[in-house]
């Protein structure tokens, strides 16, 4: 993997990521393929909504379809046939998301699978060797989420524990890799709404030193302004030469902000979540297809977007696939959602290369119709 | 519509049915599109598979999304996005599988929608009329489908309200296509399983005139014997210049007997409901995807079958997608299917072209992985 920042506009920045399974062009949004799909879509119709780079997850498929069935196909990329970049989450948030089923120790967690009640243990170094086995392109470190709200105490001491599993788990991935990968590994920044945590942790993860840095541990049910903080914390410190990924997050507002604060990649089941939903985003704001006033209206989505959806079919005809809970809504609604994220990535890459993002990113966040997404 | 039958083996008919949205080459597979799409498929995709025209449903249509959605877009092409032909049924057969939820008079019937409680009237002249909006380019009589079993009083009284409906849906088609269109519609032979009156409700709709003849009630629950003995009661009678339609019928032993007997055309919800129940058609038998045996199989369904499911995908993959209920399994699966479906005529197609059909016929049929498709 090779990073190159290729303009900047403030703290934003264009890049390019060079794999050896194709280029990705920063600020980059990944979609989330949690079993081994990007919920209802063909890979081939990923790469019509301009996704360069999609997100696997080691905690998920190593309990489906196990791994023995992932390295009986060679990977995840044959697996579910995508030849593009894959970026897998090492299971660290998933695990802390089961709460009270899981117990931790210094040395990893053990958890009931939530599939089928099985005893199941993950530890740094075993996240590690599902992500080898399933031939990441970006693999993650093991880490422990931080719960929101948390004392500081309770921050730094998780904190701490997730750069010692950051230093295993690096160590783990040499070893695997043994020189011979273009494979890379990200460290991932904790330490809760804590500034100066969150600077402990950068500064450990560098010190250890990894291809690429992630913010983690956000999106947990925060304000805004206490994430734009965090970030703000770290936007001197994250070393320019490294890509730079807020995990989880977010809005199309969220990820203007985000970019502006610097970051380059961003993971987020929001869009194709909410197009199961029925709710759309468009350069006019979100629409909810549920609502009675599109029933008879043969417009479409958004006039503006080239997707499938919106270039062939009108509101009335996806509310009709909705009602009726045909499959064919849910897809064409994700198709069109995540070709409005990749767009809205290419829209801020134009304004940075043309030295004028703050004026769409002040322009953007001004605008009434994207102030607010309802959530569902 | 112009119909020719361009070969003829034994009773067995190749041909090609010319509309002024394209041509459908015969014996044809017409999938089902109940709602205005074929589950989970879109148009595009269907167009892959080998989908040369496809059903619509004037029941389900007007009540779902209604017929003043349907005509504020110009008809159900352009609604769907489907340029090429579609059939329409009449309603008849729904309004029949409504079973207590009807009442049944000389003129019509009258039910309560199931989707919301709404009293509903159908009328063979409201039936056309729907179909005339929906911009059929095949509509269907309205007609009474006979309870199986039924005595033959029972069957010859609904066979000559079927007819007298007949004429009068002939007569609504007649008006409103004032000479004008293309359009063509269909009568549709009852009878229950009675060949005397099988042959007396063909005679009667020949004296009405219609551009081809359907074989309606059939596939109700009765054996494949006397499935055939309705057939072969018909096959001298039949016009052989008008195409004929063997109406829901069936799996792929169905089809070949059908065309044995000489139908050109067909549908079923089949090929696609069992693809979403994980049950794919191969050339190697019918397999169910939820056998433990394919959990770890990195082979392909099919590897004779052109289909994107057979060509970039495992067992493995799929069953995989249809274990965590994942949109992707249904879509490949009913892609493949219908892709077998197309196949399958177009062999028989070729076979009849080359004088081969009786012994294509012979083989499918004798051999043990075609001659029982289990149901779920």
């Amino acid at each position: 993997m090779k990073f190159e920042v290729v303009a900047t506009d403030g703290q934003a920045r264009r890049g390019r990521i060079r794999f050896a399974r194709g280029d990705v062009a920063t600020p980059a949004f990944m979609p989330v393929g949690t079993y081994g799909s990007v919920k209802g879509l063909t890979v081939g119709e990923l790469e019509t909504t301009g996704s360069q780079i999609i997100l696997g997850n080691a905690f998920h498929l190593m309990l489906r379809p196990g791994m023995d069935i992932i390295r009986a196909h060679g990977g995840l990329h044959e697996f579910m046939h995508w030849q593009r970049p894959i970026l897998t989450d090492s299971g660290g948030f998933q695990v802390w998301s089961l709460k009270s089923l899981r117990r931790l120790d210094r040395d990893g967690v053990s958890f009931r699978s939530p599939v089928n009640g099985d005893r199941v243990r993950l530890t740094p170094e075993g996240s590690i060797e599902i992500q080898h086995a399933l031939d990441a392109d970006i693999s993650m470190v093991f880490d422990e989420c931080t719960d929101y709200p948390v004392s500081e105490a309770e921050a730094a001491e998780s904190m701490r524990l997730s750069l010692d599993w950051a230093a295993r788990s690096r160590r783990a991935f040499l070893r695997l890799q043994q020189g011979a990968g273009e494979a890379a590994l990200f460290g991932i920044v904790q330490g809760g709404m804590y500034p100066e945590l969150r600077r402990e942790s950068l500064a450990g993860l560098m010190n250890i030193g990894f291809e690429g840095y992630a913010v983690g541990g956000l999106s947990v049910g925060e304000p805004e302004a206490e994430r734009l903080q965090v970030m703000d914390a770290l936007k001197d410190a994250l070393p320019a030469d490294r890509p730079r990924y807020l995990m989880g997050v977010g809005t199309p507002r969220d990820l203007v902000l985000a970019v502006a604060a610097g970051m380059d990649m961003f993971d987020c089941v929001i869009p194709t979540r909410h197009a199961r939903n029925g709710q759309l985003f468009t350069s006019r704001g979100t629409l909810n297809i549920r609502n009675a006033k599109y029933r008879d209206d043969v417009g479409p989505v958004d006039p503006e977007c080239p997707c499938d959806l919106c270039q062939h079919y009108s509101l009335a005809y996806l509310r009709h696939l909705h009602d009726c809970k045909e499959i064919l809504g849910a897809r064409l609604a994700t198709l069109h959602n995540l070709t409005f994220y990749h767009r809205l990535m290419a829209q801020m890459a134009s304004a940075i290369a043309a030295g004028r993002f703050s004026e769409f990113a002040a322009g953007y966040l001004a605008s009434a119709v994207h102030s607010r997404v309802a959530m569902s």
